[in-house]
């Protein structure tokens, strides 16, 4: 890039899916001068070294922050306020603490309080990832064209808000900016819950008495399958964001279940119009999210070799 | 192929994707001699007729199954009665009368009456499809290493099972057998209360006041866009299954509904461990999936370019 990046020393804190791809973008998109890595799992830190992902890997959280202009903490949400006190204070004058916890009102709470006056703290989750976990299983690639969404508290410093929206651009992001709250909830119909349903259909089929498991893996492609993979996403960060947008979540589930006991009435009493309006509407969702190129329009998630038909023709 | 086609003149009645897939993967496969089609819908057969996937395009559903070996109804579930009515007094002796539906109890109720004796009945289901529709949406490899269930009524001429499942193998599909009862208990679990489950969060989010339209769609990348894939699915064919396959499909939605409860509670007394607990143990049917080819192991179902990791890294 002809500008210069927007933060010279950068820390990642946490070497995960994440973690790890941050590194590799922000390298690939000269929007770092320098990377330090530090993960509290040996292994990680090891492998991470070996990956050669990192200019310094780091023996402390607290040797990684350092002079560094921007630390971007990507733990689980659960241990983001004890990563945030053990740094705080070593944050250096005018640096910039950012996040990419999936939850934004907990890590507000948890960390907040120790960052120390001069320095900003500016929320951030960029919408990306795979079910997948850990340091080999980053690319450069995970944030081409996806969301980044901050979260900034005010009073924000604008200048810092620009150079982190700067930041995430130099990864291929597109940022967006909304309150905590707004997020918070957002996030629980976008996501949370969906990843609760899976899992919890993939545990109910599971339990059957009558239906061995390996009839539901051997027959999943009918539906199934697709719940499984957000099923398979990291269970330590999963419980963390339950945990931690607790109120969203509930909120959704209760409007969730309503509507689901709607549609079991509607198939108890033989009301096919009801289930054909729904499942009308739910398609036109479908078509919008894959014009704005938020999915792939090909048959089955381009699973098969086979071409999709031509769009005019369906 | 060297071996004889198993069937000389195969009718097909209902040119959607699974029918349109059947007349292009019987032919690939060599295991019909000639293909005769019906669609009551002007629009399709107008257009089976200039993708000339079938020798003969029926101007009635009894022209078309008049002399054919193997005669497949492969319309909504919820007119295959009225369909056997028309054709069952036509079918020659020795006849096989087949379907695709993806529910076998209602099926045999509805079309069994009405089938003659000098003809055979072997109900079937392929496990295989993709979200889209209409005779454009098929292709001959659709049922390529999938599985096709055939639910024989006893007494069953085992010489026609025999016959049936050499034909759907030759179009690529592994042939398992089971009774009636058991196919519509095994499928309410992995496909009819799955894509239940989808309609209905994708309906929830779009009745929400406080999130917009246009942000589930912005970040549906984040879990939600999973579920559209499988909510975008066919109404039509979807509201007959939910009709016919009531009481198995009831009986799976009561437990999902129960266990969502218990995890409701889990995440409202923060009880972490029941939570981490459940998301450990989806993880390892997702492997199985994918280990007995169910599914891809591309990380995000292969949609992005970057390569997945090396599996034993992960």
């Amino acid at each position: 890039m002809a500008e210069a990046a927007p933060f010279e020393r950068v820390a990642i804190i946490g070497l995960g899916l994440i973690g790890s791809s941050i590194a590799r973008a922000a390298r690939a998109g000269g929007v770092a001068g320098s990377i330090a890595a530090y993960d509290r799992d040996e292994a990680v830190a090891v492998r991470v070294a070996a990956l050669g992902i990192a200019d310094v890997v780091a023996a402390s959280a607290a040797d990684a922050v350092e002079g560094a202009d921007l630390v971007i903490v990507c733990t689980p949400v659960g241990v983001c306020g004890a990563v945030a006190a053990e740094i705080g204070p070593k944050l250096k004058v005018g640096a910039v603490l950012s996040d990419v916890g999936s939850v934004k009102g907990a890590v507000v709470r948890d960390m907040g309080r120790h960052v120390p006056a001069h320095a900003a703290f500016i929320p951030a989750h960029p919408i990306a990832g795979t079910e997948d976990s850990g340091p080999d299983a980053g690319f450069a690639e995970l944030f081409q064209d996806r969301w980044a969404i901050l979260t900034p508290l005010s009073p924000a410093d604008e200048a810092d808000v620009e150079r982190l929206r700067r930041f995430w651009e130099g990864m291929g992001a597109n940022v967006d900016t909304m309150t905590v709250e707004h997020h918070d909830l957002v996030f629980a119909i976008v996501s949370h819950v969906p990843h609760l349903i899976a899992y919890n259909i993939v545990g109910t089929a599971a339990d059957l008495e009558d239906v061995t498991q390996s009839e539901v893996i051997k027959y999943s492609a009918s539906g199934f399958r697709d719940f499984t993979r957000i099923a398979a996403s990291d269970p330590t960060m999963w419980r963390d964001i339950f945990l931690n947008n607790r109120d969203a979540v509930l909120e959704i589930l209760g409007r969730f279940t309503e509507d689901l006991q709607a549609l079991q009435r509607a198939i108890r009493w033989g009301e096919g119009d009801a289930l054909f309006n729904l499942f009308s509407r739910t398609r036109a969702i479908r078509r919008s999210i894959v014009e704005q190129g938020q999915d792939t329009a090909a048959p089955d998630f381009g699973r098969r070799a086979a071409p999709p038909p031509p769009a005019g023709e369906r």
